[in-house]
C-alpha cells in the first residue's frame, strides 16, 4: 500500500521540498521548513495522489486512508500535548489545499476545526481569552457551513448583520462575548435550515468532511476554468494539510507579521517587513490598523526578532535565495507559516543576486539566472516616482515601456513645434504613421488609440526607447478640435497627461519620474551573461545614432537596418513621390538619382558607428501609398509643390490603394515590378561600403531582400544585386566581402526554404509578419479580439508579443531545417519584434539559430535571455545524465 | 562507344518513337512513321548525347561522330539513288532541331544543304525547273548566312528589295531565273564581306557546320528562357535530324498539305484537311492563296488521295488517336513530314472519344483520358457563333467561361430593373460586392475593372455559370456620368457591349451567341468517369437552385453553403443591421430572432434538394461592416429607416473598419466575439433538418465553423453547437446524427492540425484563404504583380487558379498527415475554388482528400478530373511494376 499521509513537526518530517508533486507546494514547504529546524506548527499532508484515487473511483477514499489519518492525528496529538476534541486541554486544526502549481485562492480551505459547544469553553478557559473563543467557533461554523455544506456566504453574512444591528455595533470587533454567543446560536440555527441536520459536533467528524470538502475544491469551476486559463495540466490533484492552529490573536504577546530576508526594494541585506500585535493574518491586509516595521520587534518582542534574525540566515543558506516569509507569535512563541521566494524590484534583484555571489551563496551562474530578463526593462527606462499621486483614466497596450509626463498634441507637427521651444509633449493619434516620426520623436511618450503590440506606434517607440501606450480604446480623438474625450474627461491640446509604458497606463495631468540608474551590478550580471550566452545579440537599427546606443547596451551588429524611414526626412519625401509618380523606368531612375547620395550617407554613418561588426540593411518594404498624402487638402499641397494637377496624384494614391496592403504590393514584389528603387539602394550601400573601407573602417554589409516567399524572387533580385556590385566595385576600384540573404516572413518562405537556400546566404526570420499571416491576424486589427481571446484562455498570450511556438515557431523550425540542408553553413537570425522578448530569445537559442536581433534598449534583455536559454540547457542535460 | 546516329528510310528505322529522349521528339515520330511503313523522306537522327557532350566538351564533338555520320550520309545517298554534292544527280538535305519536349520556334533550322554553284546547275537539269533550283540556292546562302554565320537577316532582306526594285517586282514570285541569278551572287558578295570568306561550295563542309548550328541554338537566349518560363528542365539538349529535302513546288503534280484524321471541329470520322498545287509549307501559312478542301484531292491527283485515305487508317491504327500530319507530293509522289496528336473542340473530343471506344480502338479507360477536364467548360456555356465578327477592345482575365452579349450598366439596381423588362444587361463594375449580388443574377455577364481570379465577382459568377471577365485593367469608370472609357472608345450605358469568359476577352457591339447542346456522348464519357473515379465530387451551393443544378451535374452532396449570402435579401439585410448597431447581447439576440425562421427556411429548401446526401454548411465568415453602407448618402438612408442618428451608424462603420479587413475580426472570430450569430445559425440548421427528417427527407448536415487557426477556438464553439443541438432536439422532439467541422484556411491550422481534429469531424480546406496566406498575397491586391510574375516566370501560373503544389499544397499535406495522425477516419475535403480546377483535383486526389468541391457549373470537370487521377495512378503504378 502507498503512504498517502506524510507527518511534519518537531524538527521531522516524512516528507522533503522534493515530494512536491505528491505533497503539493504546501505541503512541500512545510516539510521542508521543518526538516531545517523551524518551528512550523505540526501537522501532516494527504497525498495529491488522494486525490487522484478519489476522482478516479467517483468519490471514494482508498482502503486504509482512515488508519493512516487516525494515527497521524495521534500522533500530532501526542507532539502537541493536547487532544482533538478533548474537552480539558484542546487542539485545533485547519485544512488547507494546495496543488504542486500554485493556484492562488481558487481551492478551499477550513480553520479552526475542533471546536464544539464543549471544546468552545474549554478552550475559553485554557486561553482565558472567551470572546476569542467564541469568535473562533462562529467562523467554524461559518466556514464549514460555507466550503463543505454549500450553504450561502452571505446567509451568515445576514445573520451576523442582523446581531450587530440589534446590538449597536459597526464593526465585528464590537461585538462582546455575548453577542457572539446569539451569533453562535444564530449560526447552528441557520445551519439546520439549510442542511437538514445539526451542526456536527464530532471533531473527526468535522476533520473527515472538511478533508473531503478540500479535495472536491479541485474541481470546482473557477478552479477548472484557471487551469484552462493558465494551461496547468498533468497534476494528480491537491493535496490536503492538516495542521495545528496557531493563533496570533491571544493578547499582547501574540502576533503576526511578514518579513523579507533582504529588502526587496533595494536589495540591501537586512531583516525587512512588518506585523502587528495580538492580530491575526487577515487584519494585515485589512489595513484596518497600521502594521509596525520589523525591526521595531527589537523593542516589543526582542526574543522573537532575534530568532527571526537567525532564521533569516537559515532561510537563505538553505534556500540560497531571498525569501518572503509569513510568522504567527501566540503567547511569545514563534511559528513560521509559510515561506517562499520573495518578490523584488529589478534594482533590489541585480544587487541581490551580486551580493549573494560575493558572499558565496551562489554562483555566477546562478546569479545570472536570478535576474529575470523582462525585469531589465525597469533598470532603463524612467519610471514614475513611487510616491507620486496617479489618477489612471484609461488602459492601454504596454506598447514601450518607461514613464513620461507632457502636454497632449494631437499631430506630429505640433509636438515637434512645441517641443523646439522645450516643451514636453505626448503624441496622441488613432494611430501613427512613418509621417509622424518627426512628432514621435520629438514627443516624450505617444499614446494611440488603435494598434496591436507590434503597430507602427509601437515599433518605433521601442526602437526609440521611448515610453507608448499603444492600443487605447477609451479615447475618442476629435482632430478638428484639437482635444479627446475619455469617458467623462475632456483633454484639450496643452493639457498635461502621463503615461505608464510598462502597464499600459494614461493618467491625468503631470506626475513626476524618477531617471534610471545603471549600477556597476547590472554590468557585473551582464559581463558573466555574455560570458554564458551562445547565441548573438544584434539590434535594428535605423540610424547612426541607434546604433551608438545599441553598441553601448552590447549589440554585436545589426540585424535589421529599414530603410524606408530614410525616405521621409526633408527633401527626402519629395524625391520619393517624384518616383512614385513618373510614368516609367527612366522617370523612376531620374527620381532615385536624388536619393542615391543621401542614402549613402545614412549608410555610411551606420557602417562606421558599426566598424567591424555586420551590418544587415533590408531594402525597401512598405508599399508606395505610405509615401503620398491621403487627405484632400494635403493632395492639394502637394500638386501645388510638385507643379502636378491634383487629379494626378488622387489617381495615383487611387490606383495604390489596396483592400488588404499587408498581403499586397509590397517587400521584393515591389523590387521586381520597380527594379530601379533596388537598384538605387544596392548602390547606395555598396558604394558606402567602398568608401568607408578607403578610410579604414571594416565593413560587413549584408543586403536582405524582404518578403520573398517563393525562391525564384530571390533568384531574379539576387542578379540585380550581383550586376550592381560589379559596377560599383569597377568604379569604387576595390572590392567589399558582401553576403545577399532573405527576411523569412511569408510561411511560403518557410516551407520552401531549401530551394530559397540554395541561392540566399542567410535568412532573417520577420517574426511579424510571419505571425500575420500564419495566423491570419492583422497586426493593426487584432483589438477587437485577440485581448478576449488571451482572457477565455483562447490563446495562452498575444503572440505578437511572445512567439507562438506550437504554430509560428514550428514554421520557423520546419524553415531553418530545410534551409540548412540545402546550406549547412546559413547564418539564421530573427529581427521581428520577438527578437527582444525573453521567452522568444529562449526559443530562438533552441532551435539553433545564430543570433536575434531587437531594439536597442533591449539588447540587454536578450543577452540575459539568452544566457538563460544556454543555461538552462545545461541543465536539463546534466540532469538528463 | 555509343550510338550517336540514327538511320531511318524505306521502312526501316534505327530508333523508334521510344527514344525520344535521345531522339528528340521529331526525331522519334520521323522513326516511328517511317516504322510503320509511312513514305518519309529518308535520313537520319544525330542524338540529344551528342548535344550534352558538346557542352561538357567546351564545343567538341565526340570522336568517331564524325565516321558514324559519314556512312549514314552514304546509306542516305544509297537509299535515294542520289549523290550529296553530285553534280549529276544531287541529293539535298535539311538539318533541323528537336528536344524531347516541344519548344516551338525556339531553334534553328537550315534548309536546302548541299546545293553549290555546279549543283544547282544540276539540279536545273534534273528538275527541268531552273527558276526551282535557283530560288533554292538563294535560300540555303540566306538561311546559311544567317543561322550559321550570324549574318543579319535584314542585310538578306535589303538585297533582295534592291533586285525587285531593279526589276519592278512586288512580290518575290515575280523574279524570274535571271534576277535570282543577280540575287545569288549579290548574297555571296554580302556572305563574303560580313564573314570574311567565300559560301562554301562544299556539301559536306555546310552540313558539318549546319549541324554545329543547330546544336548550338540549343542555347541561343530565347531558348534558355523559354525553358526557364516552361520550367522545362532535365532535358539532355536537342537532336539534329538530317533529312532528305523534297519540294511541292515543283510544278502541278507537286503541292503541300495539312490533314486530320478526323473532323476537328466536328470529329466526324472523315478525312480532314486543305492542300495546295505547286506549294511549299509557307505558302500555305502565308495566305496568299486560297488552300483547297482535301476532298479536292480525289480530283486533282486521285492516287495521292487514296493514299491519303489508306494512311489516315495507318495512323489512327497505329496511334489509337485522332492525327494532324504534313505532308507534301513532288512530282506525283507522297511524302509525310510530320504527325502528331491533333488538336480538336470539346464537342469533337467527346465524340472522338467515344467512337474510337465504339470501333475498338480504345477502350473506356483510354476514352475518359482523351477528354481533357477543362474543355468540358465549353461544353456547358454559350460560345459565340464562330462566323460571327468580333471587336475585341480589351483583354482581363477569364473568370468565368462563357459568351454574352447586352447593354452595358453601371449598378446592379439598373441591372435589375432592366433585366425585368426583359432587356439584356452587362453589369459593369469596378469591383463587386455583396450588395451586387441581385444585379449580378439578371445579368448576362459581368465585367469588373480589378480583382483576380478569386475576387468576389469571379467567384460568384462562376457559382452561377454565369460569363464574367474581371480585373480588366483598361476600364475606366465614371459612376457618376454612368459610362466608361476603354482606350479611345466611350462606352454609355444602354451600349451593347459582349464579353468572352473564356478567353477573357471585351468587344464592342452585338455578337451573336450559340447556346450550348450537351450530346449523348457527353453523358457517356461523364458515367465512365464516374466508374473508374475514386474521390467524391460536391459542390459548392448556397440555394436550393444551385444545389437542384448541381445534382443534375453530378454533385454528390455539398462542400460548402456560403450562409451569408442569405443576410442580403430583402428584409434580412435589416435585421442584419439592427443586429450590428445593438449595444449588447440581448439586443443582438433579439434582431437575430427575426432571421431565424428565414435562415431554417433557407436550409430546409437545401435539405431537400440534396435529400439523401451530405449538406456542408459553413456559419457566418466575412467581417461585419460589409452589412453596412460605405457611402454618405446611403448611410443617411438607412439612419431615416432605422430610426437612429446617422452619427451612430458612421461610428460604427469606423468602429468596424479595418486597414486589412483579410486578416480581422471574421469566421470564428466573430463566432467568439459575438456567440449570438453562430447561436441562431446553428439552431436554424438543427430546427431544419429536424422538420424535414420529420417529412421523410434524409438529412445530413454537416456544421462548419471556418477561419480555425488555434484548436481553442474550435473546441469553444463547437460546446455552443452542442448545447444548442440538445435545446432544438429537445424542442422537436427527435435526434439528427449530425457532424461539427471546421474549414483549414489559415496555415496554423495545418500546423496544428493534430490538436484541431482532436475535436474537428471534418476538415475542408478553403485554398482561396490558404493561398492569400501562404504567400501573403491579398487575392483583391495581386493584380499589380501576380500578372507580371506569371510573365516573368517566377510564377509557374497563378496560384489562386491552379494549386501551388510545392507552398500550398505541402501545407494541405501537413494539415492531412497530422489531422489524420489524430483522427484516422477524418474526412477531407476541398471547397476553395481550386476544388473545380483539374490539376489541383489531381493533388486533391493525390494527397487523399475525401471529395473535392467546386461550383456547380465545374461538377462535371471535377468528376473528370478526378477520374484522370485515379487512372493516371494506375497507370504509374502498373508501370512500376
Amino acid at each position: 500500500m502507498p503512504k498517502y499521509v506524510y507527518f511534519f513537526g518537531d524538527g521531522k518530517a516524512d516528507g522533503s521540498g522534493k515530494l512536491r508533486p505528491i505533497l503539493g507546494g504546501k505541503g512541500a514547504d512545510l516539510a521542508e521548513m521543518t526538516l531545517i529546524g523551524l518551528p512550523v506548527p505540526p501537522g501532516f499532508t494527504i497525498t495529491t495522489e488522494v486525490c487522484r484515487y478519489y476522482y478516479e473511483n467517483g468519490g471514494k477514499f482508498p482502503e486504509g486512508l482512515d488508519d493512516e489519518m487516525e494515527k497521524n492525528l495521534e500522533k500530532l496529538e501526542q507532539t502537541m500535548e493536547a487532544g482533538f476534541g478533548d474537552p480539558e486541554n484542546p487542539l485545533m486544526v485547519s485544512v488547507r489545499s494546495g496543488a504542486a502549481v500554485s493556484m492562488p485562492g481558487m481551492m478551499d480551505t477550513v480553520l479552526n476545526l475542533g471546536l464544539n459547544d464543549k471544546v468552545v469553553e474549554a478552550l475559553a478557559k485554557k486561553t482565558g481569552n472567551e470572546r476569542f473563543a467564541w469568535d473562533a467557533y462562529r467562523r467554524l461554523i461559518h466556514m464549514f457551513g460555507d466550503v463543505v455544506m454549500g450553504v450561502e456566504h452571505e446567509k451568515f453574512e445576514e445573520v451576523l448583520s442582523q446581531v450587530k444591528k440589534e446590538v449597536g455595533a459597526e464593526l465585528d470587533t464590537q461585538l462582546e462575548t455575548k453577542d457572539l454567543k446569539k451569533v453562535v446560536a444564530h449560526y447552528k440555527e441557520l445551519y439546520k435550515r439549510e442542511t437538514g441536520e445539526d451542526f456536527p459536533q464530532e471533531p473527526r467528524d468535522q476533520l473527515k468532511r472538511a478533508t473531503e470538502a478540500v479535495f472536491k475544491s479541485w474541481n470546482i469551476p473557477r478552479a477548472v476554468k484557471y487551469r484552462q486559463i493558465h494551461r496547468i495540466t498533468g497534476l494528480l490533484g491537491t493535496a490536503a494539510s492538516v495542521q495545528t492552529m496557531v493563533f496570533g490573536n491571544m493578547g499582547e504577546t501574540s502576533g503576526t507579521g511578514v518579513g523579507f530576508t533582504r529588502n526587496p526594494a533595494t536589495g540591501e541585506n537586512a531583516l525587512y517587513g512588518e506585523y502587528l500585535l495580538n492580530a491575526q493574518g487577515e487584519d494585515v491586509v485589512a489595513g484596518i490598523r497600521t502594521p509596525q516595521p520589523i525591526s521595531h520587534l527589537a523593542q516589543d518582542m526582542p526574543k522573537i526578532h532575534s530568532q527571526l534574525l537567525k532564521i533569516k540566515d537559515i532561510l537563505e543558506h538553505h534556500f540560497k535565495d531571498m525569501q518572503d516569509f509569513e510568522f504567527t507569535f501566540q503567547n511569545g512563541r514563534l511559528f513560521m507559516l509559510q515561506t517562499r521566494t520573495g518578490k523584488r524590484t529589478a534594482f533590489a534583484a541585480t544587487k541581490i543576486a551580486c551580493d549573494m555571489m560575493d558572499e558565496g551563496l551562489i554562483d555566477q551562474k546562478t546569479a545570472v539566472l536570478r535576474m529575470p530578463p523582462e525585469q531589465i526593462d525597469h533598470l532603463l527606462h524612467p519610471t514614475f516616482d513611487p510616491k507620486a499621486e496617479k489618477k489612471v483614466i484609461a488602459k492601454g497596450l504596454p506598447a514601450s515601456p518607461g514613464a513620461a509626463t507632457g502636454k497632449a498634441v494631437f499631430d506630429a507637427d505640433t509636438a515637434e513645434d512645441w517641443a523646439s521651444h522645450d516643451e514636453k509633449v505626448i503624441l496622441v493619434r488613432l494611430e501613427t504613421s512613418p509621417e509622424d516620426i518627426g512628432g514621435m520623436n520629438a514627443a516624450q511618450g505617444i499614446l494611440t488609440a488603435r494598434g496591436g503590440m507590434t503597430s507602427h506606434a509601437a515599433v518605433v517607440a521601442r526602437g526609440m526607447g521611448k515610453c507608448c501606450v499603444a492600443g487605447c480604446g477609451a479615447l475618442e480623438i476629435d482632430y478638428e478640435n484639437k482635444q479627446m474625450k475619455v469617458r467623462e474627461h475632456t483633454i484639450k491640446e496643452g493639457d498635461f497627461i502621463s503615461l505608464d509604458g510598462a502597464a499600459g497606463e494614461l493618467m491625468l495631468g503631470e506626475v513626476s519620474t524618477v531617471e534610471p540608474t545603471l549600477s556597476g551590478d547590472f554590468a557585473r550580471l551582464m559581463e558573466w551573461a555574455d560570458k554564458f550566452r551562445k547565441i548573438g545579440v544584434r539590434t535594428n537599427a535605423d540610424t547612426p545614432h541607434d546604433a551608438k546606443v545599441a553598441r553601448e547596451f552590447g549589440a554585436e551588429g545589426i540585424g535589421l537596418t529599414r530603410t524606408e524611414h530614410m525616405f521621409f526626412e526633408g527633401d527626402r519625401i519629395l524625391a520619393m513621390r517624384e518616383m512614385i509618380l513618373a510614368e516609367d523606368s527612366q522617370g523612376r531612375a531620374k527620381a532615385l538619382e536624388k536619393l542615391l547620395p543621401m542614402q549613402r550617407g545614412d549608410f555610411e554613418g551606420i557602417f562606421r558607428e558599426m566598424a567591424g561588426l555586420p551590418v544587415t540593411i533590408r531594402l525597401f518594404d512598405p508599399p508606395l501609398h505610405e509615401f503620398l498624402p491621403k487627405e484632400e487638402a494635403s493632395q492639394r499641397e502637394m500638386a501645388q509643390s510638385m507643379g502636378v494637377p491634383q487629379e494626378t496624384i488622387k489617381a495615383k494614391v487611387q490606383a495604390l490603394s489596396e483592400l488588404n496592403p499587408m498581403l499586397g504590393l509590397r517587400g521584393c514584389r515591389l523590387g521586381i515590378v520597380y527594379p530601379e528603387v533596388y537598384d538605387m539602394q544596392t548602390r547606395g550601400i555598396l558604394e558606402a561600403a567602398c568608401r568607408m573601407k578607403k578610410e579604414g573602417v571594416e565593413v560587413l554589409p549584408e543586403i536582405m531582400i524582404p518578403l520573398v516567399g517563393a525562391a525564384e524572387e530571390f533568384v531574379a533580385l539576387k542578379a540585380r544585386v550581383m550586376k550592381i556590385a560589379k559596377e560599383v566595385f569597377a568604379a569604387e576600384g576595390l572590392e567589399v566581402d558582401y553576403l545577399t540573404g532573405t527576411m523569412i516572413e511569408v510561411p511560403r518562405a518557410c516551407i520552401t526554404a531549401d530551394e530559397i537556400a540554395k541561392e540566399a546566404e542567410f535568412f532573417s526570420y520577420g517574426t511579424n509578419d510571419l505571425t500575420q499571416m500564419t495566423y491570419g491576424f492583422s497586426r493593426d486589427d487584432v483589438g477587437s479580439f485577440v485581448p478576449r481571446y488571451v482572457e477565455e484562455g483562447i490563446l495562452p498570450k498575444d503572440p505578437f508579443q511572445s512567439i507562438d511556438e506550437p504554430g509560428v515557431g514550428e514554421l520557423v523550425k520546419i524553415g531553418i531545417e530545410k534551409g540548412r540542408k540545402a546550406r549547412p553553413d546559413l547564418k539564421v537570425g530573427i529581427c521581428g519584434e520577438h527578437g527582444g522578448e525573453a521567452e522568444s530569445v529562449k526559443f530562438c537559442h533552441r532551435v539553433g539559430m545564430n543570433y536575434v536581433s531587437c531594439s536597442p534598449f533591449r539588447v540587454p534583455i536578450a543577452r540575459l535571455a539568452a544566457a538563460h536559454a544556454a543555461l538552462e540547457e545545461e541543465a536539463a542535460k546534466s540532469e538528463k545524465k
